[in-house]
């Protein structure tokens, strides 16, 4: 029997998320790509601009608008602000909005407007919107027609605590968070700081404390420990082109011990396709990840501390982008879960 | 209808060709892997080597002799002169040979003695092995059960060079060709060479004149010119992990115009799903093949000097290697010529 | 009028902190290399095996012995335990010894043997020698004749952290320390983890709350904060060859001010040539030192938290290893503590 | 008895090479800064763009007009059609002009309009302009008050073939010169080709038979050879952030054997610091002049082709922007050549 396919489309296709959606979707056995969009190329060839497409890709790109009409499910890729109009066309044309951009991720208007400096134009839309991390709250993606697709750094950093924080096993003040992303986590748009030898060779910090992701990483931790939790997030721009490594520090709460942790660990993912907690004694690489869909989790324990150390490592463009929101469609249309995200992370 | 699937094992699958065989066929949809080999961790899991593929091949290292027996192709990843007696083992078991080492590319035994310090020691199995690089010798794959899985810079140089020679349109004299590999060309073992701090932000040459592929190249390219060729071979170490280019200068023929070359490249590549004839002026880039079984091709012609450049690129590790072994099986056994190859490379 | 000249020897010479000494003191205006020693290439040129150095130091390598009776300063770079008796032997030909390893950086014999499995074979050396990062005991250097040039971490930390806690701004419990260090900080010596391959476009942790520089760590900042100290440190291997980010997060005291703490860095490093402290809102960048003896230390505050995150970078081959050395010569023997450490960091 | 020391302005200080320029001049021993001059920066301080100097050169950008009014030396290093009017400027205010552009390097009018799309506006001061690379050309340069500095890839050509040239040991004609760069040669611009997940793992050439350095290279090997020489030149390039290679082919005449060359390299290079000539067998790498004024020459013969391989490398920023243009004026103001140029390249 024939599977069901279903008609995707892509506007910000030329971003660095857009064009992994393209890479993805085009070797998906159940989709077809029906249309991609892109303000800054419209009427351009997508393997003109990227040639290592050819071949795989040679659609015309086009507006938003005519995608829209001809797509079953419309992936948006775009800077906030932009994707609550293209929530109502969704709406208007019965297609499904998967939305890598921050619109539908904070559920709190006033957090919103706080760090996005906007306001919810079209609220209603946001009330039928669901955040979907698909390993902490799959069961509310089946049925969303609005999926707001987790940040790249909150996704690293949702997997690495959320079995420590649901079973009670630290204490939820004092958490630190040091991060450190790839350079394609800054998007395809030039930058001095971004400009290869400004970036080779380099390695610092970036808005400690005052990066956009912090509430929606202190939204999802909040809710998986059923309290208000705060933490101290300081993110790195790392010399690589792909891959995210969070290592997150915590106190063990009194009585419990490494083991319980691992314990914890193993069962909450043990059924999880792509998460995998490590051995003892292994660490955590984004190598080990890099094109996947994986998140890798170790566990250490600083003993003379009494502090555990989580190392959370995934791809950027992947699971941090593309890939999860390829698996949220995935769960959205009753799809194997992991359909069109079956290659295995190369070594090298 | 369910295709037919076929069993395969690896031999060397803890080299970087082997692990890369590993992560290509543990997701073809005609193979199932029935053993893996490796002298150096047998009786280990792959997967406690390579943590990139754990949950995608948990399986333990046997020895060869073992997994001969039960697969009915093998795969060799070994240094020259292991893989004869492999030869011989997957005769006595019916199984097929493809050999990604040196033991099966050159048909001249003096020719083999006098760059690789060997004897032929089973002479008639060298009368029953093919070459096989697919474009140039695909019929001759179809029945053979030794296949000599080209090396991965006389692919990117035969592949450049084929449709001028073929044609007649350059001078077959005085070819110069400066080639430039990414570092998992020189493989998994640990040289002083391959350290990072010795290799980031290094670029050399390396055995001018004196590559061990340069009969393997004149041998093809002899073949398909019809006459015998020498070529000048200058291979450099490419801080990168994979991708070769080649830059190879040759001078056109009297009479012979850019346009005469362009045609018969775009013709002789036209029904190749593997070979992308990049429109002019645009150049070959490693990064537009890498993690792909395609070799992209850019031509480029100096009026001055009547010098014809052609840039030709592939995945040493993919097309120079694991994909292009995968290929070569694809064709040997009756698949789709692109199954289990059709990931398409990332734009970064 | 001439300045004065003295004798260098090098011991470990062909190390990567010994082979920085080498390439530093090799331009110093007060020094003249007299021996340099490697037991791995006795009896060999220098430039032969660093081509690098090729006219600017073509010795031949010698023993230990046959150089530590011609020289005034011998500088040490060797795996621990090795140090001890080389102390002895320039004891008695009356050279100072400044050691770049781990030998006489702890003060403490048990805590010693706890993280390096060995005792103090010659305890009355030990009370002899100093422990001597600049910026913090430089008073102790100046008559000192067996030095303990500190490790690279512990430079980064030390000085990041030094005037928070002299002047009791912050919680002495409760540090965590996340560093990450360039591949040369791994040394020399072959290993799969610093193998091209591996380590380019990978990122991870390594022995998280068990690095041997931990005791170091917590030996200085107790010290300076007039208490005992523990502290939770975790390194990261980065790929770039040079560098150290250490980010270091702590709490503010009740009533201190992010103002305050800006003063008492401002304060406490305003006549220390090699000390930055960066403007508020520049973040300190490994770029911005490699290759010279600066220290860059930049200051943010989350105050959502309350947390001070303190980054701080040196170049862990100079400011961490050679350069210091140099530095503390230089005091010893009453130099411009500037000399030969003038060059400024490139830009790229 | 103090020696003389001159006033240097630099225009164009916040491009790659004028930055360079200032990190040199900044230590040189005859050398006070006594303007730097930037069109995008104006009345800034420098080190505020770059803060790897902070410390170093905390001076304030100015006009080119008013620095050329305090120094003895002006260096320009802006895009080609801009020094003419400075060299105007500077015979105005009795200064030196080291030109680092494109403006004074053809002797050619009809040449320099051919590429550059530009005549000489001036040409009486092109009359009174020298080239020069030193090595070639030292005596023009003594008193010269126009001087043309070399680009970067003829600087690693020219050194590369003169010996070969002026010897008449090898042809004229098909002469294969395949080139690669590290991207600061590309400038500080902002270019999507040079945006860090771009040019990170990627490798291609570029202008292949088109670069403007093609007309210089020529002029100056016909200058060598006594005769007109064209030459096949193609760069690429390289993901490192310094460092040009050159691969130049060429065949020896008929008697001419390697020791011959080998003999003739020695011998012109003897007694020029800055050029090495390597032992046989040794390759020229980058990373061995990093940061140098350095040119590294190795030489390799193909037997079965006769054809000579020259590997010559620089750093292109160094011995191919700032460091020869520091070695020309040092050659013009009577200093020590070596002046200010005395660091030695890093290992790493």
């Amino acid at each position: 029997m024939a599977e069901k396919t279903i008609r995707a489309g892509i506007v910000g296709a030329t971003g660095y998320a857009g064009i992994e959606l393209v890479r993805l979707l085009a070797n998906h056995p159940n989709v077809v790509i029906t249309g991609i969009s892109s303000v800054s190329y419209e009427g351009q060839k997508l393997s003109d601009i990227y040639p290592n497409l050819r071949g795989g890709c040679d659609m015309v790109l086009e507006t938003a608008e005519v995608i829209a009409a001809k797509c079953d499910v419309l992936f948006a890729s775009l800077p906030h602000g932009l994707s609550e109009p293209l929530a109502k066309l969704c709406a208007d044309n019965n297609a499904v909005l998967i939305d890598l951009g921050a619109d539908f991720r904070l559920h709190d208007e006033k957090t919103y407007e706080k760090w996005y400096k906007k306001t919810f134009t079209l609220p209603e839309l946001h009330k039928k919107a669901v955040y979907s991390l698909p390993e902490l709250y799959r069961e509310d993606t089946k049925n969303a027609d609005i999926i707001g697709n987790p940040g790249c750094y909150p996704t690293s950093i949702a997997l690495g605590l959320a079995p420590a924080l649901r079973n009670g096993l630290i204490e939820t003040d004092g958490i630190i968070i040091d991060s450190k992303s790839g350079v394609t986590g800054a998007g395809r748009g030039l930058t001095q700081n971004t400009h290869y030898p400004d970036t080779n060779e380099a390695f610092s910090a970036y808005k400690a404390g005052a990066h956009r992701h912090t509430p929606e990483i202190e939204q999802t931790l909040s809710d998986v420990a059923g309290k208000d939790i705060k933490i101290t997030f300081t993110p790195h721009l790392l010399p690589v082109n792909r891959g995210i490594e969070s290592s997150i520090y915590c106190r063990l709460k009194e009585g419990i011990t490494a083991d319980h942790v691992s314990a914890a660990y193993n069962e909450a993912y043990a059924n999880e396709k792509f998460v995998r907690v490590m051995p003892a004694g292994e660490y955590a690489n984004v190598k080990n990840v890099r094109l996947s869909n994986y998140c890798d989790i170790s566990l250490h324990f600083d003993a003379h501390t009494n502090t555990l150390i989580i190392c959370s490592v995934i791809d950027n463009m992947v699971k941090g982008a593309a890939g999860q929101a390829i698996q949220n469609m995935n769960i959205r249309f009753g799809f194997d879960e992991a359909a069109g995200l079956t290659a295995f992370p190369p070594a090298f």
